[in-house]
């Protein structure tokens, strides 16, 4: 174990050096003209991997290939399934970076980059735990298989199918994600919950141009009122959600996980400071950390209709179109959910205008045991990486693949986060501390240690 | 007279290239990186004018510049102010134009340009009957002063300071603009009345930047979410506008006008048909010619929020904004509009955003005295030249200088629309009949005849 620490102590210019050069690559899934980079990014991950001794597969999928990896030569020891993703979300808008995007720079201890924490610096710890562990030892202590993909930030749409059919393949004992954060800097956590998602997108159309505003405005149902209006319908004043049915599948906090909640530093003011806001709104029964981390949401993330350069354009838009995201909560179903969603929008759509509404992608929630060994393996390495024992959290954010791995390989997944919730992850000037970065290193690196310890078969 | 009509009809094909070679020069007044072409547009109708023998002046303003022309040779006659504008509305969207937008082109007996209609063609024809008149018999039978402006599709701001310092130099018996339709095919018509305008934007703004929905969404307020609810409350589910006191000011329609408009040929389902809708929405009490023509409105021309990219991007957008414009009747006032507007947004947003209210322009609307001579010499001269008699009708649009005139040189406004209402004005595909320009021409020529006959003092 101390040699491998050693090695990664005095490999940390080189593992900076893998870092920023895999930032520098545009993997957007998102953006078709990306495909390119999305790939690059893939070999990328494949080849350090390869390099360091483990077993690789570039599989291709319909969409961007994932990247697997396997070292299986711990007899009796369990195996671990990682899961990370070299994907990222779109870098807009540009001109709020201060350095760009995917030009890599340190400073001020961190490093400014998109995917910086998400996903690729907190994925790559445990790429680069394992390889130092090879380097130094010529082997693991436990068995390992990588599952790194490229369409997280889309939905993980082709991730299914791959673990459906490559189920034996990819039997395993735990997963562990870093695609989290820390609850606050000196405040490492492991998180047991997070919430699902349903995205769609509601286009309202109207007349089939735009149409002037004097000659029809009165006559002709305009479009973008109509969406305002629809959207202004999904809460209530006080923030709740109006969508018939949306509460009734919601599990409930405990009264011991709202304790543990209250009883966490959370400076409601600062809070709300570091965002650049005065105030919050929402359901008035729960707190800030409850809204956003057990609580179910629906949210616009863009809008679009008419004319939207400068001055005055004296229109009747011919389209309206917002993209909404809810985040659901265990037991919620995001398809019922989408289904419900798209029924109160038609059914409240003025005369004049129709609604079409396109379900892109959605995931359950998820909340784990909190008292397996996996749980206490991951304790005892981030105490000892990180020096002080981690808070147990629940995060606001989706990740698709723990419902999936649940239900496909029926196993539990650690997450294990390094990164900052500050860390402006889907926000402009993403970043990463280098401290955590090494730190997460090391705690992946004794993770597979204590895991070996406890024996977790 | 029969020797100008002469003049006019063998000049048919010189007249369109005078108009195509216009409607090339891309005066969109909004966009300050057309302001040359603007300029550009200005120098041409000027020089028009000049060689057509009238004293001409390009009158420089903070803006656009004005094009002054005039001939006051007709001692004891009438004296016109002739408005028109030479600046247009924004082309885009660009690819829903069959033809390009500044590339005027011929067919099916129309042309087919940005401003073919509004305004460019319409106010031609007086810039061509004057021309013919001075060409053919060296003379007019009245005075004439040609005001044409290139800010009117962005609120006209500079134009009332002109009007003002002007004021002596300008004094006129009554204007003219053709900047209106006819009621339908084979109904020309004189309009009487107009619509005001309030044209303003309003952003919500919300946290400093854009935020990952999953870790904040359900404890920072969402901009995008508070705006659509504002606009949504901006009506009743019945239409009707619910700003305080919006109505309060409204001159009511009299019973004459009401069956006055109810005796005129319209067909709903083809009205609603023919932009591609199945039926409108609005207030219940009145019918949809009264409702565009004589009811105020709230419309958004344009919303923009967060990310409008392809496939989802899950974030709190840090802002949101509406352009909207409210179409306004006799007597309400604009800028008391606007007051009531922003207080009613300011005192509905949700904590943790606040609201940012631009206001843009503004003018009232107007009804004018449908028995006055200069009416009866318009009413002769449109018969004369389209062999019917004119309706009288009103108008949804806004054309903010006729409340200008009236208030600062104290004149009525002839409102001699040649165009159709169904001549995409502000929409892609903007187009103008040939033969209505023609037909427009001779009753322009006609109308200065027919004022001095009058001898209308």
């Amino acid at each position: 174990m101390d040699v491998v620490l050693a090695t990664l102590n005095a490999n940390q210019p080189a593992a900076l050096e893998t870092l920023k050069s895999l930032l520098r690559i545009p993997s957007v899934s998102a953006i078709s003209a990306h495909k390119p980079d999305v790939r690059h990014a893939a070999e990328f991950v494949l080849n350090h991997l390869a390099s360091s001794g483990l077993t690789t597969e570039l599989v291709e999928t319909a969409g961007h290939p994932i990247v697997y990896a396997e070292w299986l030569k711990a007899a009796n020891a369990p195996t671990v399934l990682i899961y990370g993703h070299y994907d990222v979300q779109p870098p807009d808008p540009l001109d709020k970076w201060v350095t760009p995007a995917f030009e890599p720079t340190v400073r001020d201890g961190c490093i400014w980059a998109r995917g910086a924490t998400d996903d690729k610096g907190q994925m790559l710890t445990h790429v680069l735990s394992v390889a130092a562990w090879l380097k130094s030892t010529g082997k693991l202590p436990i068995n390992v298989k990588f599952v790194i993909e490229g369409e997280e930030e889309v939905g993980s749409e082709n991730l299914d199918k791959f673990l459906n059919e490559r189920k034996e393949q990819l039997r395993s004992d735990a997963a562990v994600v870093s695609d989290t954060s820390q609850y606050a800097p000196g405040i490492p956590a492991i998180t047991y919950g997070l919430r699902g998602i349903l995205a769609c997108e509601v286009r309202v159309h109207g007349p089939r141009q735009d149409l002037h505003s004097g000659l029809f405005g009165g006559a002709v149902t305009n479009p973008a009122n109509a969406l305002a209006r629809l959207i202004g319908s999904l809460h209530d004043s006080q923030g709740r959600v109006q969508i018939p049915g949306f509460y009734d599948d919601v599990q409930a906090l405990t009264e011991s996980e709202r304790s543990g909640f209250a009883a966490l530093p959370f400076n409601s003011d600062g809070f709300y400071a570091s965002v650049g806001v005065k105030a919050g709104w929402g359901e008035a029964d729960f707190t800030a950390i409850e809204r956003s981390w057990a609580r179910p949401t629906c949210d616009v993330n863009g809008m679009t209709s008419g004319y939207q350069g400068e001055g005055p354009k004296t229109i009747i838009p011919s389209w309206a179109s917002a993209k909404i995201t809810c985040r659901l909560v265990p037991n919620q179903d995001a398809h019922k959910l989408a289904i419900s969603l798209k029924e109160f929008l038609t059914a409240n759509c003025p005369p004049g205008c129709c609604v079409e509404f396109i379900e892109q992608h959605g995931c359950p929630g998820f909340v784990a045991d909190t008292s397996s060994p996996f749980m206490a393996a991951a304790k005892a390495a981030i105490k000892s990486a990180f020096g002080t024992e981690p808070a147990l959290i629940r995060s606001g954010g989706s990740i698709p693949v723990v419902a999936t791995l649940k239900q496909i390989l029926d196993i539990d997944t650690l997450l294990l986060g390094w990164g900052q919730t500050t860390d402006n992850l889907h926000s402009p000037n993403e970043h990463f501390s280098i401290a955590d970065f090494h730190k997460g290193t090391l705690a992946s690196a004794c993770l597979w240690q204590e895991i070996a310890n406890r024996a977790c078969l």
